[in-house]
C-alpha cells in the first residue's frame, strides 16, 4: 500500500512549525520559521505560505492534505480563524480557502487544542478509545473531548475548555474573569509561584541544590527531577497536582459520562505519578457507577504535538 | 392531518403515571397507579401492563408508539434499564422488549431525565434550539444535554449530572460521596435547612407568618410566596440559589460550548427573578466569548413533564 502524507501546520504566536507527517503519525520533514505577528496578519500568512512551499518542494505530489492548528475560534465549514489570542490584528481570517487555493491541495483548520485531541484519536493514546477527555497542562490548561469517534465541537467549535472549570467559586481570580479555575491551580506558572512559597518551610528539599539556590532556574522539570532524586517535598506537590486535577475531571466526567482521560502537554512530563494521584482522586469523586471504568492515559505525541495534530486534521473525518 | 398520538409512561419509584399525549405535547388522557416497587420487579411490570392498558382501551389503533422514563441506566438498543435506584430487586430487566410484544406497539425507553430534556426538545423551550442544557431542580439536581438536537447521552446513556458538579472541592458532603456538589446546594432538602437556619437573624421575614410560626409548613412554595409579598429575605434566598446555579453551570458551559440553559423541577417555581439571578451570574462567570450567547428558559413542560417527556421519545429519532 502506497504511504499516505499530510502537512502539519503548528501556528503559533511566535513561531509557525510545519511538517511532513505519515498517516502514522511519524514526521519525515520539519521546519519552524517565525510567525512575525507584530508585523499582521498578511505578513503571517505569507510566511505560512513559505513556511509550506519549503516543505512541499520536491514531495508536492506526495501530499494528501494540508491541515492547520490554529488559535481562536475556528469555523469549520469555511476554514475562517476568529480573534486568535497572540496574532494581533486578525480578526477574520479565511486561512483555509487562502492555503488551499494557495497550494491547490485540500486544507483543513481546526482549532489547535481540537487538533491536539484528533491527533492524539488518530496517532496517539486514544487510538483505540471510542471516547475520551484530553487535557493539555502547560503555560494554560486546555482540552478537547472527543466522543464516538468525533471531536465534540460544541455550538461553535470552542468546546473543550476544561480548565476554566471552577473547582473554588470562591477561589483566586483566574484571567478569564471567573474564580477559582483549574487552570489558576494547574498552569505553570501558579506551580513555580505555589512551589516557591512553599518552598520557605522545606529547607530540606533537593530543589535547592538543583536549582543551585537561585529560584529562577526552578521549572516544572527541576520538581520532576527532584522526586526521582526522592525529594519527598516535590512528590508531594506533584500529587496535590493530580489530587486538584482529579477534583475538576470529576465533573466533566459526571456531566460526560466520558470516563477515560488522555494527559499531555508540557506539565504532564511529571509522570506516572501525576497519573495515578489523577486517576485516584478523580475515583474518589465521580458518581459510583462510573468508577470501574475510569482510565487515566499519557498522551503520546509529546513532541511536535502540534505538527502532528494538525496533520491528523488530513486523516480525520 | 391525522392527529398522531403516543403513550407516555413516567415510571417512578412509588407511583406510575401513564398518559396518552398528542404530537404537540397535550394530555388527552392520564392516569396514576401505585409501583408497589416492595413487590419486586414481577409486581412492578405487571403494574405498567395493567396501566397501559387501560389507557389504551378504545384507542389502541391510535397510538404511533409507547415511551418510558426510567430512573437507572437504560441501554437504547437494548431497551434495558439497570439498577433504577428505588426499584428494588430490577437488576436488569429488558422493559423494552416486554412491553412491546405485550401490546405489539413499538417501545422506547429512556432514562427519566434524559426523556425530561427529549420532552423539552420536541414540545417545550426547547423546540426551537439546536442545543441547550436542560437542568431539573427538585429534590435532586438532575439534568440532560441536547446538541445539535439529538441527546447527548455519553459512554452509557448517564450523561448530564449537572447535580454533581463540584463548586467547591472543600464543600460538605454530597450523598453521591463527592464534595461540594451543586446538588447539595440547590436540592430541596439544602434549601429547606439553610432557609431555617438563616431564618433565625431574620426575625422580621414574612416566612413567620406565612408558616403560621411552624416551620414543618416551610416549603419553595412558601419562600416563593414571601418574595412575591416583598420578603427581603425570601428574595435574597432566590437570588443566592441562582448565583451558585450560575457558578455551577458556568463550568459546564465552558466545556460544552452550548449557551441555551433550560430550567425545570418543583424548585424552578421561584421563577423570573431565579432565571435572571442564574443568567447574571453564569454570564458573568464563562468565557468572554460566550457571554453574548448566554440565556436562560423556564421549562415548558411543567405538571406532568414525566409522562410528556416519556411519550416524547416516540416522536424523537
Amino acid at each position: 500500500m502506497k504511504i499516505k502524507y499530510a502537512v502539519g501546520v503548528d501556528l503559533g504566536g511566535t513561531k509557525i512549525k510545519i511538517g511532513i507527517v505519515t498517516e502514522k503519525g511519524k514526521i519525515v520533514k520539519k521546519i519552524s520559521i517565525p510567525t512575525l505577528a507584530n508585523e499582521g496578519p498578511d505578513k503571517s500568512i505569507g510566511q505560512i505560505k513559505k513556511g509550506i512551499s519549503a516543505v512541499l518542494k520536491g514531495n508536492k505530489n506526495l501530499i494528501s492534505g494540508i491541515g492547520i492548528g490554529s488559535p481562536g475560534v475556528v469555523s469549520l465549514k469555511k476554514g475562517t480563524v476568529e480573534n486568535p489570542p497572540n496574532l494581533i490584528g486578525w480578526k477574520k481570517v479565511h486561512l483555509g480557502k487562502i492555503i488551499s487555493k494557495e497550494f491547490s491541495i485540500p486544507t483543513f483548520v481546526e482549532n489547535d487544542a481540537n487538533a491536539a485531541a484528533i491527533g492524539e484519536l488518530i496517532y496517539g493514546a486514544g487510538k483505540d478509545l471510542n471516547s475520551f477527555i484530553m487535557v493539555t497542562l502547560g503555560t494554560g490548561v486546555g482540552g478537547g473531548i472527543i466522543y464516538n469517534k468525533k471531536l465534540f465541537r460544541g455550538d461553535t467549535g470552542a468546546a473543550g475548555e476544561i480548565g476554566h472549570t471552577t473547582i473554588d467559586q470562591n477561589g483566586p481570580k483566574c484571567n478569564c474573569g471567573s474564580y477559582g479555575c483549574l487552570e489558576f491551580y494547574l498552569g505553570n506558572n501558579y506551580i513555580i509561584k505555589n512551589v516557591k512559597l512553599k518552598l520557605e518551610n522545606n529547607k530540606d528539599s533537593k530543589i535547592f541544590s538543583l536549582t543551585e539556590n537561585n529560584f529562577k532556574n526552578l521549572s516544572p522539570q527541576i520538581i520532576h527531577e527532584a522526586s526521582l532524586q526522592g525529594d519527598e517535598f516535590s512528590k508531594n506537590i506533584i500529587k496535590d497536582l493530580g489530587n486538584t486535577l482529579g477534583h475538576g475531571l470529576a465533573s466533566i466526567v459526571n456531566v460526560l459520562d466520558i470516563c477515560n482521560i488522555i494527559i499531555g502537554g508540557g506539565v504532564s512530563g511529571f509522570g506516572r505519578p501525576l497519573f495515578n494521584a489523577t486517576r485516584d482522586s478523580l475515583k474518589s469523586r465521580v458518581l459510583t457507577s462510573l468508577q470501574p471504568r475510569i482510565k487515566v492515559f499519557q498522551a503520546s505525541l509529546k513532541n511536535n504535538a502540534g505538527i502532528k495534530g494538525a496533520s491528523s486534521l488530513v486523516f480525520y473525518d
